[in-house]
């Protein structure tokens, strides 16, 4: 569509600096082809302190009429843990039906990785977003004495394992090397392991043309230093997406870079992006953050909205921005946005 | 004491060719001042095959009257997915309690590591054995239907945190960094996060020389590939235990040389080590397995008998050998073995 109505959540700490850049590039890119309305919200650990809310339901009404969500990054240290994530990041993704968390891993040209030899790496995690160790379930007993009982409850339906691994068959159909692979604990976690090995091999007979396999997610962190090439599309839990997707970040240039999308592919919902990397409370104002993440986060914003040859635009400058850093001096967060700005105008 | 007597059960794949060496090198760094007795038991995917059975009550009756057990791999890729692994590596773990699951990362001089710049590692992983997500709690409905709806039910209890939290502080106290990492999932997984959070932080006021912190199992995969160096104990439950010493074996040198013990501090039962990494049946049978971490794994095994000194003498023979592979043409599984008996006997 010739219009775009977003929803900016810029968050904590460095949250605020990088979403300013990310919007600086979308005005840019955009220009005037696309018409771009913006509207901020102010959740976040601020919010919390003032009125004890982290997300009401009159908030979700009003995100709801967006056509997708930039968020920079919730969460402070002067938060309980849990307390933002649950009742802001997770209860987001869940009331919006964020299924599928996408995740891509590309070292670009340039880019410092701490692996030897400097591998090729070029792959797409599809982390499931609304099931697995995720849902709340769980509880506690006895809190606090010697015999306190805690547990935690993974729940995978097939509904909800279907629908992700057909996201990420159809992915890998698209990509040139059309290879998926699974990656679970199906030997220990039985029950949730056969749920998803089973519905990844029906779902399988209909894409005869990508190839498939399956690895344990403790051999997946091997491959994933040793190997990081031999991946194409992973399509995971969500508690094994979160973990792998952060060593893929760091192996694949950090998490300056690392992009992600909590998406409804239905567009029942707005979807929403977001740079990997969390708060970083202690750089946050001093203009040292990387806004490469969220100038990525919003490419993959654009290409879920169907701006294509915007999307690449981005992506394009991101690459050339990272590609020729090593001989530049150091620059702050909103120089780095100026000059990819000015590139995606260009 | 002055005589051990052994379990010893080779397995599937290449864990006979291990086992062989293993005990090759424990007797001779015993030689004639500790009397070993071993008997071999045939578990593993031959025997079910055979009978169906994996691990009968029999079986652990004849176990447990040994003083250890050295395991060389359990599993083949003829049957099912989480039979062997459900029916017998975890029947023995929860059956004798070996809560305390051992697995050292120090990655030794010539050793090759997927990370740049050689970084030092020297850390110790204290995963817990016997709950989590590990304890078969859960079920499936409606299997094989459109709703299907699978469960994992991780337990967590005071009890059995608050043991291995004090093995780890004791450890971590014996240690000349002293320093203790806690890690988890506790701003999601908030039932079960927040009882470790809160034992852990009990349990460290016991221990006032140890420096401790807390990361998410996410974070700490980017710190094994970033900053290694910064951990010295680290203290989890079973399921990212499990996946971050994987993690840990390929950053520190390789499956090839990691070592581990499912370990009962108190000598109720005995106590069972064996090399990370498998069967590996792609090369069982063709003498190129690396028998460096069942031999490892016979030297954790010697120290919790007691045999500090052997353990010792076993740990530098390990490392010399590695430190010279570089300059010595490829040898068989026997032949390290040879190499590593001649060296702890000389
Ligand atoms: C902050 C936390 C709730 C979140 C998650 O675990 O999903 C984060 O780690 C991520 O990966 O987006
Ligand atoms: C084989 C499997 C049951 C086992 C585990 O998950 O604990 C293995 O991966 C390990 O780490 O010892």
């Amino acid at each position: 569509s010739r219009s775009i109505d977003l929803a900016v959540i810029p968050g904590d700490g460095i949250g605020q600096e990088v979403v300013a850049e990310g919007l600086k590039v979308l005005s840019a890119v955009l220009a005037q082809d696309v018409k771009l309305e913006t509207k901020e919200y102010d959740f976040g650990a601020k919010r919390y302190h003032a009125t004890g809310e982290t997300l009401t339901d009159a908030d979700l009404d009003g995100l709801r009429r967006h056509d997708a969500i930039l968020l920079g990054a919730i969460g402070d240290p002067s938060v309980p843990s849990g307390v933002l994530e649950r009742g802001f990041l997770l209860k987001l993704r869940f009331a919006f039906d964020h299924h599928v968390n996408l995740r891509p891993s590309k070292l670009l040209p340039g880019v410092a990785t701490p692996l030897a030899g400097q591998p090729e790496i070029d792959f797409v995690v599809v982390r499931e977003g609304t099931e697995g160790p995720y849902t709340g379930n769980g509880g506690t007993i006895r809190k606090g004495t010697p015999h306190e009982v805690a547990t935690e409850v993974s729940v995978n339906t097939a509904f909800g394992v279907e629908r992700v691994v057909r996201d990420a068959f159809a992915r890998a159909q698209a990509r040139p090397r059309k290879k998926l692979t699974l990656v679970h604990k199906n030997n220990v976690l039985t029950f949730a392991g056969h749920l998803w090995t089973n519905v990844f091999d029906k779902v399988a007979k209909e894409y005869p043309e990508v190839t498939t396999d399956y690895i344990h997610v403790d051999a997946a962190t091997i491959y994933l230093v040793t190997d990081p090439a031999r991946f194409d599309v992973i399509v995971t839990d969500n508690l094994f997406g979160d973990i792998i997707t952060d060593l893929a970040a760091a192996v694949s240039g950090g998490i300056g870079v690392a992009a992600s999308g909590n998406i409804n592919p239905s567009r029942e919902f707005p979807s929403m992006f977001e740079p990997v990397h969390g708060s970083a409370p202690d750089i946050a104002g001093q203009g040292k953050a990387d806004p490469s993440a969220t100038v990525l986060s919003v490419a993959l914003l654009l290409r879920h909205l169907g701006h294509d040859a915007e999307a690449a635009r981005i992506e394009a400058a991101v690459s050339a921005d990272l590609a020729e850093r090593g001989a530049l001096p150091a620059r702050s967060t909103s120089q780095i946005g100026d000059a990819l700005a000015a590139r995606v105008a260009g």
